[in-house]
């Protein structure tokens, strides 16, 4: 892992960017000293590392005394796309303004996406909790199909808050059981992409014994402010 | 209103019972002496005032610096019953050890319980605005039958936190979409006596433009701690 830039922002927050290999990846770190548990935030369906809305929610829960670290993962963000995935991509914008993709569509095009994302986000956990300012348990936070692949495979997961915001292929859909976490879902109630019952369906599926559903009136884009301190909160019950 | 008897708890809360005409409730009070925001707090289906449950909420509340009051309604807690209410009461028994009732033993068992509670509340709601230790918003918490039938016809209540784990009448089913007050509905998503999509039917047809869906796994009294603080973060941002 190697740092490449740094800046300071104005409440302490560390803004570090990494590469690992071919990864490229964020970490923002609190003014403390001492180790402090890790986030991992992933942005829903691949959108870049470097999105306004996850900045903004990283460098507030860094503020908050977290370490957050953020990829771009195949296909997403800055990366470079193989020929199958520029297709997929072309098929999937297609479909979308053809009023929707089918299930294959969506299948075909973010499947693969989270296939590849997963073992990439342990390569960067390896990593990451070298790090001396990193320690305690690890929690991981934002795009659902990926998080339930990494829960389910991955033991040093200790809490995960995932947004029921997008599509979750049928292979993670039937890993949701072997996800046994605390976990907190994230749903907003009338989100234009996502039907509501299947993600009523997937709470139900987590194994989970502890797992909070958190249902809020709008559309894909109109989560409440207050969520992202409810999940400080819920970070902090488990990770502290 | 006449207060009949008074404790001071150890954080400084005042517990003051009291009569409002045949109505007995009991007022808690933080130790400021600056007026309080109010929370009216019912407990489901008619438990009574003294419950240990609602007591050690209704403690923990006024101590984070509400004014919060509960009151017996008719057929409920210490109240006398009438022979109606008692027969009532006692087909509801012979149907919940019969393998639980059918909607029409909870309609004639709940129903009136909750037509003569929400007038009640209100006349309480009058007296207890008129306290000088009392101002602001008032929010309500609890028993969601009597909270809609109150937020329906009552501008007083700005705020309202239900709990989705008793049946709600028809009456109040049908004026759920006159409760426009931002709102927190409570969810057991195993509750063994509440149908979990007649919850989720009843969270999608409330009028309000911000409303909050929090479910948790687990039955009818597995409620976790945390949705107490959740619950005091959700009035703290309608009723400060």
């Amino acid at each position: 892992m190697r740092f490449t830039s740094e800046q300071r922002l104005d409440d302490g927050v560390r803004e570090r960017e990494f590469s690992l290999g071919e990864i490229p990846g964020t970490l923002w770190t609190p003014r403390t000293a001492a180790p402090v548990p890790l986030i991992l935030m992933a942005h829903n369906n691949g959108l870049p590392k470097n999105a306004d809305r996850l900045v903004a929610r990283a460098r507030l829960s860094a503020a908050a005394g977290y370490a957050v670290a953020s990829i771009d993962t195949p296909g997403c963000g800055d990366r470079p796309r193989s020929p199958d995935e520029e297709r997929a991509r072309a098929d999937f914008r297609q479909a979308m303004q053809a009023g929707g993709p089918a299930d294959e569509v969506f299948e075909s095009f973010i499947g693969p996406l989270v296939e590849k994302a997963v073992p990439e986000w342990r390569a960067t956990l390896d990593a990451l909790v070298e790090l001396p300012e990193i320690g305690g348990p690890v929690g991981y936070s934002g795009w659902a199909a990926v998080g339930i692949g990494l829960a389910a495979v991955e033991p040093r997961i200790a809490a995960a808050g995932f947004f029921a915001g997008g599509y979750v292929p049928r292979a993670q859909r039937e890993a949701a059981r072997k996800v046994t976490v605390p976990l907190l879902l994230l749903l907003q109630w009338d989100d234009e992409g996502n039907p509501r019952q299947l993600a009523l369906d997937l709470f139900d599926a987590f194994g989970s014994t502890e797992k909070t559903l958190h249902a809020n009136l709008g559309g894909h884009l109109g989560t409440p402010w207050f969520e992202r301190e409810d999940g400080d909160r819920f970070f902090g019950r488990h990770l502290r």
